[in-house]
């Protein structure tokens, strides 16, 4: 999907809604569980709920890994369910990948041509050869860690550089903006740290954002759109938890329809 | 794994060596791609030729996601086959993971549950909490990326703290390091940077370093033993092409066992 299809869709659905897919055994509701795939029924309920109030959907790789090659299968039929049903939707592998260069290639060739996801998450401690093979996919997007929404964030992304005074995160923004363009690279900036979204915009005024921490980490809405929104909007913001497990019964799908109509309508205010 | 265990391996075997299964359907030897699964079938022929003269064997998570289903469950056979033939060998999942807590906490589940590794490879970006969920277990082992082997290592890795004047490498091996021991926690540090090794051995003087980068790569195995080795060694030395693909005949076995061989007789100079 290109730059100018994404602003499209977001316009048209007065949305910047991502669904986020983190599909846990543990959490979906009990009935599901007698069915032979439930975390891809959990899923196609998720997806078919809330694909009109949403411009993306964002499956967290780690859910699905820790059910190994059963969890492995439901990601393929999520994503190719969403591929078919939903071709306009932007599909994020929350991955968080990166590696040197002939391995990150390795990376690319899973998500983009295997998985067919439209994005992928990469962290970019590595540097650039480990974020440059994903950038070599038409229509393909990387997604690069610059500020996430956790406490953690504060250990390294937060450092100053001796030399030109920035933080390692308005590093992180700076170098490898020249890697891509906007039509190829976007970056996760945290919604808990949304006062630093001004920031981020002196360093990088057009790319997308994906924005996390809205909901359960405790982000606000407002505070993210009113200091990083574009004139295209540029901002993706991410709900899981808040969306998905909303409601345990047999009635979960509904909800969440609920919860992502209840973002949306907060989201349209700002169109 | 423990410690005490790993070391009496690298003193039994004397040997440092770790053997990257970088296993690529284009690179194995032809006459493999007619067997049901290729990589595996590799894989079992690599580990039985080199076992004897490894400590560990990691397979690089990026070659077995790029084909899908199929390679996720030649990995599954692969960590299974080291598992019940060698288990005195060390396991490493090369996965470079690392997200917010909750979903660190599954990507530990994947790899020390469900796939059964001793260790896996973990990005710092994040920070504490991206980390911890990994040193939850007993006996398993995470792997933080301090100094990388690639040219990107230059783009953020080397960048001077304004506060405390040490460079992000420095800063990450000497917070992360409070947040485990050397009994849980290892750094990857490339061997192209060997002459970096003392200012990382000034920080951990105990850990375990994971180094990339002899052979294909370029590094010095003896600049890494003279930088880089303290009283238990302390260092597990990974090669991957030069080995595996050493050769692309049916005897690629016993040429992979040769390569090992040589590389672990270089090592034994420095018991």
């Amino acid at each position: 999907m290109n730059y100018n299809d994404l602003v499209e869709q977001i316009n048209l659905k007065r949305s910047l809604l991502c669904v986020g897919l983190d599909s846990d055994l543990n959490k979906i509701p009990k009935h599901l569980l007698k069915l032979e795939d439930p975390i891809f029924e959990f899923n196609k309920v998720i997806i078919d709920s809330t694909a009109d109030y949403s411009v993306a959907f964002k499956p967290n790789l780690a859910f699905y890994e820790s059910l190994g090659l059963s969890g492995w299968k439901s990601l393929e039929k999520t994503i190719s369910y969403i591929n078919e049903r939903y071709p306009e939707i932007f599909t994020i592998a929350d991955a968080k990948r990166g590696d040197i260069g002939n391995t990150s290639k390795m990376y690319a060739k899973a998500f983009f041509e295997n998985l067919n996801f439209d994005a992928v998450t990469v962290a970019p401690y590595m540097g650039k050869d480990s974020v440059s093979p994903f950038l070599e996919y038409d229509g393909k997007w990387v997604i690069v860690l610059a500020l996430t929404s956790n406490q953690g964030a504060f250990d390294f992304q937060f450092s100053e550089d001796a030399y030109n005074q920035k933080r390692l995160f308005e590093n992180v923004l700076e170098t490898s903006s020249q890697w891509g363009t906007k039509d190829n690279m976007m970056y996760v900036v945290g919604a808990t740290k949304a006062e630093m979204l001004k920031d981020v915009r002196k360093i990088i005024p057009e790319h997308f954002l994906l924005v996390p921490g809205v909901g359960a980490q405790g982000g606000s809405l407002e505070e993210v759109v009113k200091n990083g929104a574009t004139e295209d909007k540029g901002l993706i913001i991410n709900s899981s938890r808040g969306i998905i497990y909303a409601d345990q019964t047999e009635k979960f799908g509904l909800i969440a329809e609920l919860k992502a109509l209840q973002l949306q309508n907060e989201m349209s205010a700002f169109f």
